[in-house]
């Protein structure tokens, strides 16, 4: 399967697709850059009047409700009706929607308005999507224990998507199959923006491939991987990490997915 | 008194505080990775309808008004508000209220509505603030002369809260005790976002001691040492520098605050 | 030629222009970075409320649409209008113009409404503001073949302006004298904010030089000569390169220009 995963990176380099961006403003800029990185092109297109036309354009589109304003929340429900029509993948970052309820309830209305290829986020915000109360503080994810299997399973079957609930192991599902990532490290929770970054490049992933598993699995064991690659180059210098980050982003091979990376399918 | 301003870094680290910043999109992400190399939890919690529910759950709010739209202004006021009523500290941060009279009614605007613990601005903003014409050119100071230290007296004892004022010299007062910081080095003029940074540690600091001249000075110290030890390791390269300031923030150590911390106190 | 565009590094360095910046904000930060590095003071005050008064200070004003929201809209009208006013430069890009019908139409907005200096924008956004189809995907140009210098030169003479199209050989044009610069490498295009960096240093550039010919083809050899700088320095490393892009552009020096930059006129 190493090798389903690791052609889902030459994919990408190859068809270049146009991912949408309705992203947070803390790390909009990392999204676009890690995009390029990955060999997508980006296009942070959120303005209310131009997300329609737009979508009916776009290889895929992502949506991230960090810091979703007003404007920004009408263009999220209009590009995400336009690109479900036009049968375009969406990846949707449910951001902090374990610990304030208007981001629960913007979640829910982008469920139920649109057809969402992955949902990304980390255990706790899926946990809460899925209904079960996971301890939330701000946008970190406090509990990675039990029971995220089977929140993530739930999920999926209920809204007919694949779910990632991306921690120290990535799960990914469809429902019925299980993916497991375990690379990675922690100076990916030095740096803000690396759980945008995973939701970037999963729809760049999703994309060019209709294994949503297998391509979101390719986004996130790419970032995990290119993260050990930075934390072994740097050592415990967060800044520098940041930039290397990039580099590796830029720079990782299907020899590094084969020989490297670490899933477990259920 | 080094030793107490030592001991705020440790208590950051411990605590591990959770900052919600409302502040400008210039520099969003320097204050987010900057809180997190300090030791502390940072969220960019800025919707109008999220910032009331948020604001009962942090440790901290910073408001930084300098790209200021109009939601964030709602928000700001929101977010103020239910601080002030729930007891958390909050740090303002005036940018460029002496060029633009907008601004300087805003701030007006959150000193009247809000307790304040600390106001952190450049010369300039609290000469402004405190009705001394100081000139102003977009938001850099051209002021560091004399009459700093009485405005930064005269508005900590009107609006009953620490004031900071950096510069060359920055200058802590709570209306009574002053305390100068003299660590820093000019390469930090040559980023964007060093008084930004600084805001974002003030508040993360004011989270975990109750005598915020000491927090505030500790800030402003750990900031201006990361500062001097990166322009130490890199010189005149500011792209550089930036990356490395980062990275000092993060290693910096109570020993370096004992053995290179400069203050006095008047 | 070169000695009077390698002036203008110098002038910018002497007089710090102070450049008003209403743009996107993938890339705010990298405008505000580079401005700085360049010589020039950035303020990018954008609030509806405060940019009237502050484009009366100001030394010249960028505009960029990447982003726009509704508020961006009305300040960017707000502001062009009062620096036109006020006899203040005015450099537009028009992101992903040719793309978006919404983003023409804005252009042609603030085309009317204000007197624009210094159109900068790629090749196919230039052919789209000209009448021309550009082939447009996103926010990158496809098309820099023939035809674009007439474009250029047509879209000056209808607007009374300088255009610049940037591509692998950048063409600037008052509609009669046309410069061409070849400075550049493709590394400038594995970065997002590349095209947003040229449209700064051209504003800074515009403010201490009357002839934006001059001006323009100074700030996007800079930029280009930097890219080659940073290029050598790093190899194919996006993220370290755009931390070098910076350090080259503060460390660019006259006799840079002067020994290796490129310019034809034709």
């Amino acid at each position: 399967m190493l090798d389903q995963i690791a052609q889902v990176l030459t994919k990408v380099r190859q068809e270049t697709p146009l991912v949408q961006a309705i992203t947070n403003y803390v790390t909009i800029n990392d999204c676009a850059n890690s995009l390029i990185c990955f060999g997508a092109s980006p296009a942070m297109c959120e303005a209310v009047d131009e997300v329609e036309e737009f979508a009916g354009m776009i290889s895929a589109l992502y949506i991230n409700i960090g810091t979703l304003h007003e404007e920004q929340h009408r263009a999220a429900v209009r590009a995400a009706k336009k690109a479900t029509a036009c049968h375009k993948p969406i990846v949707f970052d449910p951001v902090a929607c374990g610990a304030i309820s208007r981001k629960l309830d913007v979640a829910g209305e982008l469920l139920d308005c649109a057809r969402i290829s992955v949902i990304k986020g980390n255990t706790g915000e899926i946990k809460s999507l899925a209904g079960r109360a996971g301890k939330m503080r701000g946008v970190d994810s406090l509990d990675d224990g039990a029971g995220a299997i089977e929140a993530c399973r739930s999920l999926a079957a209920r809204h007919q998507t694949v779910v990632a609930a991306t921690g120290k192991t990535d799960i990914i599902t469809d429902g019925s199959r299980v993916c497991l990532v375990d690379n990675g490290t922690p100076m990916l929770s030095l740096i803000t923006g690396s759980g945008c970054i995973a939701g970037a490049l999963t729809a760049a992933a999703a994309a060019v491939t209709d294994d949503r598993v297998v391509s979101t699995a390719a986004a996130l064991m790419a970032l995990g991987l290119a993260g050990e690659m930075a934390a072994e180059a740097v050592g415990a210098l967060p800044g520098t990490f940041r930039v290397k980050l990039m580099d590796f982003i830029y720079g990782i091979t299907e020899e590094d997915i084969i020989s490297r990376g670490k899933a477990r399918w259920l």
